[in-house]
């Protein structure tokens, strides 16, 4: 965890309702930061995306990394994962560096393209718009989940009191994945922070491939910033049939999960929610 | 601005504070949803990057980008931007192309590279982790600004209250150039919104290319998001010496910011701010 943030000295201004300063000079005090650095990966010995992430959890980045790119589908389309030799200016390991090897036969895309990605982007490595959805391995429609509306509006206060990193640093993302019970109760089953919101999906996705848990067929996947076309198509790749989210969807959001035949919930705010595609698979509350 | 938006049925649940639904079945209402659609940009004929973004201000978008990639650094680098002809599957121009024409002798990067960016993506391109840090035209050391304590607080709210996309979907990010004037007032130059927080900031940063105004000295740059390592080096590739978050940085934000003596400003909420690096630029209250 030593890794997943900083201590800095902060100077912190603080200013009355007058917009006067109380105190001026000010407060010199220690924040924490979330950390982000680079993470490269690898195919063999060819390089093939930079991203930004906050380091933990790397290797179910990349593998959830593979999945939103449409490379691998299933645990048995990795073959390895392991950190290569990097090393920062004072000559320490960095593992900042990881190496995928795939099962043989695998098709891989044309890996003279190398792409950097930010903290916050996903998919990446399309030549043009045509390329940019991807070909789905499992299908959403057949999925018969359904969740209590009560159910589905308390995941955002459920991830919040599992997310350790944010408490320490108000900057990071939270995925968070969520199995809904015979009994209509949600179960965490994984939750990743990272400065990216697409990370945190990402590595949720991974842990889940790593598991051998793909598709992930009545899951239910909370995440705490808005719902943007990568990550519905995100957790279309993974056969996750709701994707809940606390803010707002763009349009090419909703219109990807209609598509997809996936359900779409934004603004999920404990004591309401909109649900923009899908609502089928909304139950009555579970405590009335 | 009627493709920034697009309206859509959805279904709003409302549940009391018990936890059961004050009202199931639920509303069935119109809501408006930020816009997202992709954006080729294209060298001449040849495809350069895929980003999603919301439409408007396309050419600010393009030429902001190409700043941010180091490729451009003043307004004579840039000799046309134009839309070439897209069409939708129903044959209607879709203006999601844009093709960038240079002057003669500009280098630019190898083509061969084509890349696909997420609406918060925002340098793409690097093929390892030596050239995620770009190298910058502008210096920023020299720039003697000094920004009231107060002025600063006070400009996420100055940016809420003209942001007009925010209001109708809640779902974009914006940001905010402002130049400080002698009398140390903050006046908004350029606001720009999308559904990508550094899509909105390669906006305001193509609109002072196109305008002839890099490197930006004696400007803020307020966001409405948190900061990270690629805000920070957009600004510092515009030559902006302040850049405002409302949310956290990240560790590496820090470090950048240090290395390229930029001022970074985290948590600013109109009463109160936290300056990371570079606290000589914020001087006393001016309303004191």
């Amino acid at each position: 965890m030593a890794r997943m943030t900083q201590r800095r000295k902060v100077h912190r201004y603080l200013l009355d309702g007058s917009a006067a300063a109380v105190e001026y000079p000010v407060r010199l005090r220690e924040d924490v930061l979330a950390a982000e650095e680079p993470l490269e990966i690898r195919f063999g010995s060819m390089s093939f995306a930079v991203t930004m992430r906050t380091p933990g959890d790397d290797f179910d980045l990349v593998a959830g990394f593979l999945v939103s790119e449409g490379i691998i589908s299933y645990q048995s389309d990795l073959a390895s994962l392991r950190f290569c030799s990097g090393e920062d200016e004072l000559g320490r390991q960095t593992f900042n560096v990881v190496e995928a090897q795939f099962r043989p036969g695998l098709s891989l895309p044309d890996t003279g393209r190398h792409i950097y990605t930010s903290s916050s982007c996903g998919i990446c490595g399309s030549t043009s718009i045509e390329a940019v959805r991807k070909t789905l391995t499992f299908g959403l429609e057949q999925d018969q989940l359904r969740v209590p509306v009560d159910v589905l509006a308390r995941l955002p206060e459920q991830l919040r009191e599992a997310q350790a990193l944010f408490d320490k640093t108000g900057g990071v993302h939270a995925a968070g994945l969520f199995r809904i019970t015979d009994g209509g109760e949600a179960e965490l089953l994984c939750l990743r922070e990272d400065v990216g919101r697409h990370n945190a999906v990402d590595k949720v996705i991974g842990w889940a491939l790593r598991e051998g848990r793909l598709p992930l067929r009545g899951t239910v996947l909370q995440v705490s910033g808005r719902a943007s076309f990568e990550l519905v198509q995100k957790a279309a790749l993974a056969g996750i049939p709701v994707l809940a989210a606390v803010s707002a969807p763009s349009s090419l959001a909703a219109d990807l999960a209609a598509e997809t035949g996936m359900t779409l919930v934004g603004f999920s705010r404990g004591k309401s929610l909109n649900v923009y595609v899908g609502e089928e698979r909304l139950a009555p509350p579970l405590n009335n």
